[in-house]
């Protein structure tokens, strides 16, 4: 299935009908597809059995989706817009979750650096509710996007940076989340314009990477309106 | 194993060695025990093999542990904390993220309604990444729990409340956090005493549970901070 990817779920396949996606083919139960205007793509009636064989779960939802994975380009980026970039992100949950906050929050687009997981494994495709439909994402050499887009600021998470309740946050720019277990890798901490961290008043280490990523987009959304 | 609970995992069992917890038994991998102190608690060398019979995951690390789920009684409420109270919350990774919020956040305590996950659920315990042992975790009937501590402030978050960022919140008091898909029951609606919400920018219908709870979190510390 090179350039392709599963959407799973009645849900999820129909925020992918409502979407500018190019579908190739549903696979639904009979009660599905009567039930549903599909537009221009191959329509299958599938029994729950040849449901569970296409799809990645156990008790498949309805109906699968095949469509077509757009073209991850990393254009030029604005300089009035907020994006994330992630650096070796490995979870597929923290994937999706930082894909649905990009949604909720009006972030321009979300750049995956090339060695993190696959933003269209059904696993993101489900944890981001949609969202993948709406939000800009691009796989990217990050060096070379900061390289390109030198003139923006960048926003790194860092245990010791500056508390975000206190520091002035641009208007606009990059937020740099970095790998679950090892942070933002050495080579892209040079590219960093401001280290910024979520003040702690307890006793755990690290929050888990979708909610840092929340947390300070949230501050960020919240200094800008 | 009524009233116990099972602890995966070298980081999280080196976590549980430092809590208070009760540890009745430790299976470790021969180098494992070697190399930490255990206390007092049954320990015992384990092959990979018996690990994996133990263990609730396929590839288990190290060692695993039994430990007792201390006593959950719903006491008293200060009027001087903050407080997370979880309304049929049913996903395990929902609640162990919510754990480690209040670990990183200094709340009080998190309260999980009877019909919610149960907080020592092995995927909670492992989602906590050890704040389980250090954030005080009550199973109580949420309507009696706000009944008898009527006097404090109860904030729920709900699509149509008051801007986060705009809102007054209170010093102290009781967060809210409804159902992943159905929000917060209607009989408990009637405790909240001030609604929130957090400002969207884009096209999601919702964020996770999770990040929510963090986003809301944060920001009620910033406004006492």
């Amino acid at each position: 299935m090179y350039g392709k990817f599963l959407v799973e779920g009645d849900k999820s396949v129909r925020e992918l009908l409502h979407s500018t996606f190019k579908i190739d083919a549903i696979y639904g139960l009979s009660e599905w597809i009567a039930a549903h205007k599909a537009g221009n793509c191959e329509v299958h009636t599938a029994t729950q059995a040849e449901l569970t064989e296409l799809s990645t779960h156990d008790h498949p939802d309805q109906v699968v989706a095949v469509a077509e994975i757009p073209p991850l380009i990393s254009d030029a980026l604005s300089a009035s817009q907020l994006y994330i970039a992630c650096d070796r992100l490995n979870d597929p949950g923290n994937a999706g979750t930082i894909i649905r906050i990009a949604d909720w929050f009006g972030i321009a687009a979300v750049i995956f650096s090339e060695n993190s997981v696959d933003a269209f494994n059904p696993k993101v495709v489900s944890a981001t509710k949609g969202s993948l439909f709406r939000v800009k994402v691009m796989t990217a050499d990050l060096e070379v996007l900061f390289k390109d887009n030198a003139a923006l600021p960048v926003l790194g998470a860092y245990m010791e940076g500056e508390n975000i309740y206190k520091a002035k946050l641009p208007d606009h720019g990059i937020l740099l989340i970095g790998n679950e277990a090892n942070g933002i890798g050495a080579e892209l901490s040079n590219f960093i314009t401001q280290k910024v961290s979520i003040p702690s008043f307890g006793g755990a280490e690290s929050l888990n990477a979708g909610v840092a990523t929340g947390i300070i987009v949230s501050e960020w959304r919240r200094q800008l309106s």
